[in-house]
């Protein structure tokens, strides 16, 4: 494998972009979902069935890493990716979004957070410089700055707090993982990206992306959206925020989301994806499919001896009647979740690869305009 | 596929025996054992991962069934191979067993069991007609007559009162099993099993073994052990019944049990058990070992990079550190279960592959005295 961080743009459409970011792991083709492992396995579904399926990268989550099982554990074990027997790229987020939204009796200043585990009430700290040697610990191809991640709606001064204090943290990350990376603790080929903050302000939003440029990270994240906004300003402030950075770096719309989310934010800038929709809707008996979602806890399944989507490569959805679908949701049975977790991931990674179909033929507006019509209240 | 059922008993070493089951979906190699599929799924774990365990033949739960999703429903689906995508044998209990430890409210005569589904309330009845109906409905290979199963220590008469109401039922069975024949219903193969009854008391094994074998049953279930007697007890009856009934034909130790249950019982007679042990255990963080059971939730695997078995041929046993299965069990994953329900399935079809392999080189009794050392306090 490569040992080198690079992004290649081979073709765009539009605002849509085609392309391929290697990675010591290997190459992930963008767009890309990336399905959300966040205790070192993406919720009932085996690894294999993930690749299978045209999964390039999955994410995993700090926060729940470094209080268990501990990041030091897993670098002693092998690091990340032979812990969890994934063979491909990993990115790991910085921790930051699940202290703020699981954790207890949190303070936030400028050396970072303390926090109570959600699962003992232990208390712990994460700062920039922290957050960042636990990825290295881990081992993750892609690696998150610590930021500030606001709620919205949220007055003005406090994003632009969070903007600033998100900024600091930004260049210690940075400073940090140059240090671990002369140390050996970060490996060639391993990347940080920065993550531009700034709610749904326009203003904001260009004091966040212009300062983290100046940085000059290999690719750029654009956090804080997704948390409350509607879905238009999200699109708007994505396509804004999309174009205050290089077009030769890779931008990672974070936690977005439904299918009609995924295309609408290709066609404005964004790369990479990341979101739990696929396998906690799995979870919760709900599949998505070409004709919208489908919740298989309906009576109306109950005879259906049709798949599924007869014409899918994936064998959940493919081979499986909805009725024993139903039957399996409605039985509580852990086969249901699989099934459908797995089905749906499949089916977040075939809507992926027809976006960068119709993007390399020239034809993403007009593929979307049809797939949205298909996929119908879906969203 | 052979539409014909048949016992072929291929060697015998001291009381155990080695042999051959055909059924319409294949053969079954006895010793066998059956992992429960109670709702038409062996729970966490997919169908083929049960075939490649080297599982030949899977039992399925009429109670639950007849409840959720109906027999008649699964009928007009195809029947509950194609329901569960379960291509090789199975087996189906009568249904009386679960009525007498799940439902509420029943009410035994000579009609049947009238009772309350556990998952609604509703009012069910089954008697041994309607449960053979079932059972066709289902398409079953083997098909087993309702009897009423004491649990024990009981009183001597409570025991004879079961063990004629059984035979009872097993007449009323077989004739209902061969109208439904002539009309198509149960299909040429399908073989019903008679089921003996009587506690740990000889004379009363000896009356219902008598009966049934004298209605020529094509195989012949040991039930009413593994229900609070000794150990002891349940190896001693099962010995005695064994001589019972016909050498050429296939005998089925109900619900049993740990390893070592299975070799004493395969040593005494035995062909045929179900337990839902290795997927229970393993949704409980417990995993079977040639060397015992191992306890993933204990501190003790937390670094331990070593797998559950570095020799077995399941991956879910050779390829994944006792370290990660700790942490799954520990966050209550999904993947732990799987993971451990696959691993013990695996580990319990091995041990069942052993049994033959000693049968057939007649050292069964030099095996067993080995492979219960090494097991150790498993039982």
């Amino acid at each position: 494998m490569s040992s080198e961080f690079s992004f290649t743009l081979l073709a765009t459409d539009g605002g849509a972009r085609l392309g391929e970011i290697a990675t010591p792991h290997g190459i992930i083709r963008t767009p890309a979902f990336m399905p959300v492992g966040t205790a070192a396995t993406v919720k009932a579904i085996y690894a294999d069935q993930l690749a299978a399926a045209g999964t390039d990268i999955v994410l995993a989550n700090t926060y729940h890493l470094m209080l268990r099982p501990g990041a030091e554990r897993i670098a002693r074990l092998g690091g990340l990716h032979s812990f969890m027997r994934w063979s491909g790229p990993i990115l790991t987020d910085s921790g930051g979004f699940q202290v703020m939204s699981l954790a207890k009796l949190r303070k936030i200043d400028e050396a970072g957070v303390t926090f109570q585990s959600h699962i003992d009430g232990s208390t712990h700290q994460l700062g920039p410089e922290r957050a960042v040697e636990i990825q290295c610990l881990l081992g993750s191809d892609i690696v998150m700055q610590l930021d500030e991640c606001v709620a919205l709606p949220a007055a003005r001064a406090e994003v632009a707090g969070a903007v600033e204090r998100s900024l600091v943290w930004a260049e210690r990350s940075r400073r940090a993982f140059d240090e671990y990376r002369q140390l050996g603790l970060a490996r060639p080929g391993q990347a940080l990206f920065g993550i531009v903050q700034g709610g749904i302000e326009p203003e904001l939003r260009r004091r966040s992306a212009g300062a983290l440029v100046a940085m000059d990270f290999p690719g750029y994240a654009i956090g804080g959206l997704a948390v409350g906004e509607t879905h238009a300003a999200m699109i708007e402030t994505l396509a804004l925020t999309a174009a205050m950075v290089p077009a030769g770096k890779p931008r990672y719309l974070m936690g977005v989301g439904t299918p009609v989310d995924l295309i609408e934010a290709v066609a404005n800038g964004a790369d990479m994806f990341d979101c739990v929709m696929p396998t906690r809707s799995g979870r919760h008996g709900q599949a998505f499919t070409w004709a919208g979602k489908v919740n298989l806890k309906n009576a109306r399944h109950a005879d259906d001896p049709a798949p599924l989507d007869p014409l899918s490569a994936c064998p959940a959805a493919r081979d499986y009647s909805r009725a024993y679908l139903h039957h399996l949701v409605k039985a509580e049975e852990f086969l249901g979740a699989m099934l459908l977790s797995w089905a749906n991931v499949a089916f977040y990674q075939q809507l992926m690869a027809a976006m960068r179909a119709a993007i390399a033929a020239g034809r993403f507006a007009a593929w979307a305009a049809e797939v949205k019509a298909c996929l119908g209240p879906t969203k």
